[in-house]
């Protein structure tokens, strides 16, 4: 299976961010992928730097703007399309929210981050609610959606320095892991601080891939986004790029620069997956008598 | 604080490895080291590459001979020691056990391996027991040891590919997380499978590092060891090395190569978790309302 992740630099303009990811898009399902994946909150720039009440403005429904659009998109290209929205849920409750559309153009399923960050530059924590743990219906908040491109364990930047939430997709069965992103560096760190922050996200990641055996797919954002005349005390974010594509080993299958809009592809090999897991079965072996502390704030 | 790393070639006198072990563990000392970490079964060839009943022999005691020598070596130099050996707790009951020597030389803790592979080559499931969940003190299986160089969270081997035992260290307050390994190729895969596998297994252990903002140590041995006449279907293996140790974002501090005996000797500031914790603080956002299900074996 072909999959495609892109990477793309926002302005202010809504429309015209969202019009070039539909020609990226289109050009990466020419290019045969059958599932695409946009970055996060890929409409509008990242309007986390600065706490602006009037910034609720850019939130949508679902069904709305964004997933009308990319479900129109979807059904002319006949691929699944993953996007990444500021949800209004209702008035007063936000998300941060990834959606699926199908190949046909209906919604696939939607996920609301589930950890939300907060720290100078990213105030996530004023904008979003956090994803439901469990929803009416019994489903948890860490449950894959079921699509014609295989069972899809979305999750969205700040759950992806979080090895729970990836056992947890893995565990009820997701074949991909997705992560829409939109992070970056702080100007004013060093050259080495930048570089160990940038590792240590490509590694974290690409560790979900290994103690899970499945692929990873991460779209992150590129460019410079100066901070709002509003905000507190951020000096802007250098988006740093680096979207990737990897294998059930975390072997690197595409893996895009820091600067620039990049259309990643890659070849999923499902099968791979399962012959990794046949002779490194951590599934197999998971002390699951002895795991239950997991559920504690700290073991104190 | 200085810590080192040994990564050594084994023979079948198991003397000459301790003695070798012990050489190298002064080396580190008079090189300031504080703490030393030997890795796994450091006293014997890794002896699982064949089911052989004869083979539990090699199993002692603790307190026994390995404690004893390395508690007189940690007394004299006045510095922690990690060890790791095969234990034998009752007529039948085996552990792949680490040790920690305290400076006055007695046994500051053990740690028996929890998770316990089994693939060809690699039959570790007819020796050892897997460590207990609880104990009857009530600690868990996954209870770092309090030392004079700091709260050790000492696992070993197999479960470095464990996110759930480094998290389950890191909330029970582990500065440090430390394993022992010995781990190598099956010379009959390709030399691209060979690097898959090498980066793998570093990548799931840096991103331990990141995940918890703890320093991570590695002990892995190196050098060839053929398969005994014993065995099922074991070529020998070829123990690849790169012991390595890291600071709090993953980043290397010390990396071995793949072949040749090594002392790793890095300086580790304990300070750098706390910094490091403030700004990216994974601990703060774990959803821990929603992680029940990370003690199911599968979510089906």
């Amino acid at each position: 299976m072909r999959v495609a992740v892109i990477q793309q630099h926002n302005s202010a303009d809504l429309d015209d961010n969202l019009s070039r990811s539909m020609a990226k898009i289109r050009e990466a399902a020419t290019g045969g992928a059958e599932l695409v994946m946009l970055q996060e909150l890929h409409r509008s720039l990242y309007f986390c730097q600065t706490e602006d009440t009037d910034v609720f403005d850019l939130a949508e429904t679902i069904p709305g703007p964004t997933t009308d659009a990319l479900g129109a998109l979807a059904d002319e290209l006949n691929i699944v399309i993953v996007g990444s929205l500021f949800e209004k849920r209702a008035t007063g409750l936000y998300h941060n929210t990834a959606v699926v559309l199908e190949r046909d153009g209906t919604l696939a399923g939607i996920y609301r981050k589930m950890h939300i960050p907060d720290d100078p530059g990213f105030y996530e924590k004023f904008y979003f609610t956090p994803g439901d743990a469990t929803f009416n219906d019994q489903r948890s908040g860490f449950t894959p959606i079921n699509t014609s491109a295989g069972k899809l364990g979305l999750l969205v930047c700040w759950d992806q320095w979080y090895p729970e939430a990836a056992r947890l997709m893995a565990l009820a069965g997701a074949e991909l892991l997705l992560y829409p992103t939109a992070i970056g560096w702080d100007r004013s760190d060093d050259n080495d601080e930048q570089q160990r922050q940038l590792d240590a996200w490509i590694t974290v990641q690409r560790a979900h891939a290994v103690a899970n055996g499945v692929p990873v797919l991460v779209a992150n954002r590129t460019g410079f986004e100066p901070a709002p005349h509003t905000t507190r005390d951020s000096d802007g974010i250098q988006f740093w790029g680096n979207s990737f594509i990897c294998g059930p080993q975390g072997e690197y299958l595409a893996h895009a620069g820091q600067d620039g809009e990049e259309i990643l592809i890659a070849d999923i090999d499902k099968r791979r997956s399962e012959d990794v897991r046949r002779i490194w079965p951590y599934l197999r072996d998971r002390r699951i008598d002895a795991y239950g502390d997991l559920t504690k704030r700290y073991r104190d």
